[in-house]
C-alpha cells in the first residue's frame, strides 16, 4: 500500500519549499486535498503568475513586474546614496522603518562559503556597475550581523572602497527599548565598543 | 514600497499551507522565485495533477486515484476485520508494521469540540454504511491516543457496539526498546494498569 502517485508527486513538489520535510508535506498535501482544494488551485495559479510576471529590477536586481522598480523610478530618491541588503526583505523592512531615502541594491543572497555560495553567486558583478554610475557617492551596507552577512560586507565594502567610494555599515548597539539585564553580552560588548559622545 | 502584485499573491496563496504563516510563506516565494523555478512549475502541475486525480476510495474512504484503493481491491486481505483510523498517514504506518491483514476506514480527520468538527465532519455515517455490510465482524480502532483521538474512538465505540459489533482498540502500553527511566509518567501508569498475564 502506497499513495496514488499523483499524491506522492504532490508531496515530493512540497519538498522543494524551505523548512519544508517530508512529514509536513505530506501533512500539507493532505490538508490540500481534504480541506482546501480552493487554496491548492489559487496556489497553483499564483506560481504560475508570479513565475510569469516577476523579474529582478535592473537597476536594484529586487523582484519586480516592471523592468525598473517603485523605488528606483523614484524621481524624488536621492541619487547619490545606494543601500546594500541582501533581500527584497531586508528592503521592505528599511522602507517600513522610513529612515532612509536613497536607493538600494539588494543582493538576492549572501556570500557563504560554507554553503559553496561565492561573490558570483550574489551579483557582486551588478552590483560594481551600479555603484560605479559616477552618481553614487556613499554605499551603506545592510546585510545582516550574521557570520555570512559579515563575510559579504566586508567584501562588498573591500571591493568598493578600492574604487574609491565612500562605504559604510549600519550601526550594532542596543535596541530601541532594549534592557542591559537581558541583553546577549556580545550586543552590548559592541555596543560599549562603538560608544558615541554625546553631543 | 511593496512587493510586486503578483509575488504578493503568491505569499498569499503558500499560507493556505499549514503551520505557514507569512514571514515563512514569503521566504518560500524568495526561495522560489530566486533559487528553484523549476521546483515552482514543479509544484504547480502537481497541484494541478493531484487536484484532478485523487478521489476517495469508495469503501475506505482514504486517497486513491481509482474508485478502489490498493488495500480495498486485494482480496487476499480479511474481510471481517475493519480498522478505523484518523489518515492515510496512519493507515500507511500501520501497512509499514506489516502487522495487520485486515481492511480500513479512514475517517479523515478527528472528532474535535474545541474545533468546531463534529461527527458529521468525520464520515461517521460512511463508516457505519461500510462497517455494517454483514461481513465485518471486529472494528479495531487505531485512532490516535491524543484528546480529539480518544473522543473519536469512544463516539466510534459506542455507535458501533450499540449495533451488535465486536469493537476493539489498539493497546496503550511501553514503546518497544523504551525505558522506563525515560518514559512519561502517563504512558507508565497506562502499561501497569493494562498489563497482561504472562502465559
Amino acid at each position: 500500500m502506497k499513495n496514488p502517485p499523483s499524491l506522492d508527486q504532490l508531496i515530493a513538489a512540497l519538498k522543494v519549499l524551505p523548512g519544508v520535510g517530508p512529514k509536513s508535506a505530506q501533512r500539507m498535501a493532505f490538508h490540500l486535498l481534504q480541506r482546501d482544494k480552493g487554496g491548492a488551485q489559487r496556489l497553483a495559479r499564483a506560481l504560475d503568475a508570479a513565475l510569469g510576471q516577476v523579474i529582478h529590477c535592473e537597476r536594484c536586481n529586487t523582484f519586480s513586474e516592471t523592468p525598473l522598480c517603485n523605488v528606483c523610478a523614484d524621481p524624488g530618491r536621492r541619487q547619490d546614496l545606494l543601500c546594500v541588503v541582501e533581500m527584497p526583505a531586508d528592503l521592505l523592512m528599511l522602507e517600513q522603518a522610513k529612515c532612509y531615502d536613497g536607493l538600494y541594491f539588494v543582493l538576492m543572497g549572501r556570500v557563504s562559503p560554507m554553503e559553496g555560495i561565492g561573490p558570483r553567486d550574489v551579483n557582486l558583478d551588478k552590483l560594481m556597475v551600479r555603484a560605479l554610475d559616477g552618481v553614487v557617492a556613499e554605499v551603506v551596507i545592510a546585510t545582516n550581523f550574521t557570520a555570512e552577512g559579515e563575510v559579504t560586507a566586508h567584501m562588498v565594502g573591500e571591493l568598493l572602497k578600492e574604487r574609491g567610494l565612500t562605504v559604510t555599515r549600519i550601526a550594532r548597539g542596543m535596541p530601541v527599548g532594549g534592557e542591559l539585564e537581558f541583553i546577549d553580552p556580545g550586543t552590548l560588548a559592541q555596543a560599549v565598543f562603538e560608544r558615541r559622545r554625546l553631543a
